[in-house]
């Protein structure tokens, strides 16, 4: 059994309780928490300790997955904790991943743990498939699409507007531009082309909701180089039809091997639950990290370092007859 | 600069003739053969070499790459290759496979070197997505669909026939058991109503074309499983319409991550060329052994066995940077 350690219970957090029940070798030993542990309560009938007691945790768990946010919680939390466990974490904030590296392999090495930075789906999963394609159709294209999903960072900056009382937005990919990734024929496709956004919000009844629309498509970074679509709903609309966690999304390469000869390659995800993947996914590498520094590897690694066959419970022996 | 030598010049051994231009840091220094050698024409200048030869030629192959048929050559060349080099080989047949590894193993781990067995697509790239997808999501279902692409073992086993002169036969997923598997709802998929089998057939003059259909339909093991076409052409049809060797398939896997949640993952291939495309990953997969052997590693190895990096022409900080 490897002794796993949650840190942070949000969605992540607690669909990381669940995908701990799915897979029989990790244990679930405490949650840790930044907040008062009693008014956290988990699925299950874990203890919930403070996160400040976690060094008193060391000789328990074997590998202590990172639930936090990219923003603020992970850049400090990713190196302390690397310092006292092995760990697992989902950074996504891309420009900023080679620094994060670095201090986490400095706090991991110094102290001899393991640490795998930045999986989930995207990065994660992704981003392996886009090395895979990368790797055996070395003369060719890649494209990445994401949605139909909610984006939680889109839909913030949308709450954020003057008479927005809350909102949701999807990112939604565009056929025709995954049909002409599909084609293979040499193709650029412009940010707008790409993706477009489909926005669903509660205004307060004395907003002004030509200006809300306004503010919402011209949004710099956020909409103004997209397509845009806002469409006003009720509170109770939002929650009934708009409450879930949905996303998914696409890598499609295509190359040629000789003269006119193509081959097209693609990988894709559709999920109900974002969080919920993301956690399986995270569960699977600890069960990696927790071997790999079992062989006696330390520092920071990233999913191109693991061999798949370690995120699997099923034995060599075992993966070669039944799924080679 | 790693060095590659190619065992065999079939199709497959012309497709990684194509593949290693593709590579840069990948040289191809020999073809080794068991024909007369000034018979083999390769499309480079690269020396052809008696296979008896290969011994002589210890220290200046890095990685040699196996391109013979899985029947036969393999099962004597991958052994007494281990033996001499680090190797690379698309060792397919299913159920001889444990007993290929251990013989492998023995021959690489007793000479210090070290061979990836089975790599191609099927078995490799659908083997590493099957044991991806079912650690990323343990509690669910997968499927394995091939084609629309030309069975080779199928189109001899049709040419075998009498009064049959040559023959073409594609393995055809049926659509609605895509659909089925995508669903996600669960469902048991017969041989029948996962595949079709499309044959083209030219017959000799005096043939009885009926007793050909009936031949091939009610073929044990082959064809009696699947529902059957059968179209006669002429020679040249079949020459000019059924030329190529494409193929293709997909893997996907559907599973809950919690009541009702469901998330579904799914990877396709789509190629014009399956010994272009099965040499492209042999090619990687090449720089992937030399890099594990210069780590130490020896003995017999799978794709299960590899880190995406190593597969990967890029560094590390590269990979990071521009994949993660």
């Amino acid at each position: 059994m490897i002794s796993i350690g949650i840190v942070g219970y949000g969605n992540l957090g607690r669909g990381l309780e669940k995908a701990l029940a799915h897979n029989p070798d990790l244990a679930l030993k405490a949650i840790f928490t930044r907040r008062d542990p009693t008014s956290v309560k988990p699925l299950t009938a874990v203890p919930v300790v403070r996160l400040e007691d976690a060094p008193q945790y060391t000789d328990q768990i074997d590998v202590m997955i990172l639930c936090g946010g990219s923003a603020t919680d992970l850049p400090v939390q990713g190196p302390d904790l690397a310092r006292l466990f092995n760990t697992v974490d989902s950074f996504d904030n891309h420009n900023h991943i080679p620094a994060y590296f670095e201090k986490v392999n400095q706090a991991a090495s110094e102290n001899g743990h393991l640490s795998l930075i930045s999986v989930g789906w995207d990065p994660g999963l992704f981003s392996l498939v886009r090395a895979l394609f990368g790797s055996v159709l070395p003369n060719g294209q890649d494209f990445t699409f994401w949605g139909k999903g909610v984006s939680q960072g889109h839909s913030d900056a949308i709450r954020r507007i003057p008479g927005v009382l809350d909102a949701r937005q999807y990112t939604m990919p565009i056929e025709a531009a995954l049909k002409a990734a599909r084609s293979g024929d040499p193709v650029k496709l412009t940010t707008r082309e790409k993706h477009w956004r489909d926005c669903y919000v509660v205004a307060a009844p004395e907003a002004d909701r030509e200006a809300i629309r306004q503010a919402i498509v011209t949004m710099p970074d956020y909409f103004d180089a997209y397509d845009t679509q806002v469409t006003f709903v009720t509170a109770e609309e939002l929650a009934s039809q708009h409450g879930g966690l949905p996303h998914g999304g696409f890598v499609i390469r295509s190359g040629e091997t000789s003269e006119g000869i193509r081959q097209t390659a693609e990988f894709s995800l559709r999920l109900d639950s974002n969080p919920e993947f993301t956690a399986s996914i995270l569960a699977a590498c600890a069960r990696a990290v927790y071997r790999m520094r079992q062989r006696g590897q330390t520092g920071a690694i990233s999913i191109f370092d693991i061999a798949i066959g370690d995120l699997s419970p099923k034995s060599p022996e075992a993966m070669r007859h039944d799924l080679l």
